[in-house]
């Protein structure tokens, strides 16, 4: 059994790789619905569709996210009326939002929702939001403005320096049916490796989980997002600097060690790993760039190795 | 001054043929909004679209409503998740509701959407919402259910019986911004050739509507949208038939009776006229199926020419 904390395209690929290892359906994996967004009156779970969309092997292998092959009718028209079409939404992907609100409006926790459109897609790992409780990631702009996750992410295209990052709801959420059994349960904890800040951040707000994490430490191996001192993807290094810590693999130890007792880092940054190893950390030194599915699956394999 | 009453497809079209020989911005449609519908979390307005989308010129002239050359990308989807898709909803379509969803949450009244949404369009006829609360028109089935009216008219395509309608909240709603004022300042009132029960029904149950026509009954035309003893389109004559009232244009005339002072009837009815001016109404003889643009210009002609 196995447990990984996701965000969205890291964590999708991580998982992509680790279903060639491991049976998926011994896989819990845990999603971020901090950066979950109501557009147009739909409920959009980009991290949840984006890990969902990857294992299905239907996601838009450029952007990571999305369905590929998306047409864009609905956008094309909702610009016509000078609506908000900075959060671009496929035709086909409409229709996991349109169910995914329905299903909502109906009584449905999120949990049940997602386990609907896994079903649908043929995925057999079993995606558990972080909660069926609303949890919103704020930001907090150097303007001193607050805006909602997406707002910096997507709209502002998180190119504005931030000064504070908080997750709306968390402490008065449940962690998602299954989540505190799922980390109990399994043989491994892998935390893939997502934004540590904005991805990781809004599941360890959830009561329980991080003290659950805490009581295993040792089996939670973490993989880190930043390489040679830049995010694999998004704005990860940037949100580490503008929050006081170095932007390098050092800090996403530093962040982690009361929780994880492994790190792996990138080759490129197999100089760190003494700094790393100073935090408590193990640190084990793999190639962390995951070009394809094969390279995602020796990187599933080097963080389950580690332990 | 025209004020028209308009429900969907009839009314549509004998709008699209009133602009012809009429300054479209002299025209303000009161339109019904009792047939409005929550789908997947989206506000659907499907009378106010189609009279959008009818004046605009982009209706799918094949159907009535929607748009020409529509694509079926997200309700093709929305069938892999066992969605809800016996209401479609075409992808440019889509664009529609999630901007008029948005502008609602934002706190804008459906007539500002109606108003952007028609501007968007380049559509000058002044489109009113009868209310911009919201009326809900309730369907009671033969079986004792009682059903949403697109539940009825769409799910069950209107093929069940049934005995009573109701318009749900239209006791407590106010009519919309300018409904009233428009009532009173046009010169002629059309009455469009729409179900009397389920389209116009609804706008005469909004407090003061009916009063206000009653007040000018003598320039309040009507047309009939039963032909031969049949509805032109939909359920008008089964309905009209099943609520205990003769499936014919005299049914007509007596449910309009109180409040307009002439019935445009079909040249098909010709032989109706005696019981029609019984009622107390004028009787028009006209041709009245609006086979193309020019057909429905003439019949807005001669109910226009009839006061």
């Amino acid at each position: 059994m196995i447990a990984a904390l996701a965000g969205g395209v890291g964590a999708a690929r991580l998982l992509a790789g680790m279903v060639q290892i491991a049976d998926p359906a011994s896989i819990s994996a845990i999603v971020n619905t901090g950066d979950d967004i109501e557009l147009h009156g739909l409920h959009v779970s980009p991290d949840l569709d984006t890990v969902t969309y990857t294992l299905a092997g239907v996601v838009d292998p450029t952007t990571g996210w999305g369905l590929a092959g998306e047409s864009w009718q609905a956008m094309d028209a909702l610009d016509r009326y000078g609506g908000q079409t900075w959060f671009r939404l496929g035709d086909r992907d409409l229709a996991t939002h349109m169910f995914r609100t329905q299903m909502l409006r109906d009584g449905h926790p999120l949990s049940e929702v997602v386990t609907a459109v896994a079903q649908a897609w043929g995925v057999t790992v079993h995606l558990l939001p972080m909660s069926d409780d609303p949890v919103r990631t704020r930001i907090t702009l150097a303007s001193g403005e607050e805006v909602a996750f997406q707002d910096y992410f997507v709209r502002l295209r998180h190119s504005v320096p931030i000064t504070k990052v908080r997750f709306d709801g968390a402490e008065q959420a449940e962690p998602g049916p299954g989540v505190l059994a799922a980390l109990d349960a399994a043989d491994a904890v892998v935390v893939c490796p997502s934004n540590p800040v904005v991805s990781i951040g809004p599941i360890l707000a959830i009561p329980g989980v991080r003290i659950a994490l805490e009581r295993r430490k040792a089996t939670v191996v973490a993989v880190s997002p930043i390489v040679a001192g830049a995010a694999v993807k998004g704005p990860a290094d940037r949100m580490l600097a503008e929050l006081g810590h170095e932007p390098s693999a050092v800090s996403v130890a530093e962040l982690y060690s009361s929780f994880a007792g492994t790190l792996v880092i990138d080759e490129a940054d197999a100089a760190l790993a003494p700094r790393i190893e100073a935090t408590g950390l193990r640190c084990v030194v793999a190639p962390t760039i995951m070009v394809d599915r094969e390279a995602a699956a020796h990187l599933a394999r080097a963080a389950l190795d580690a332990l």
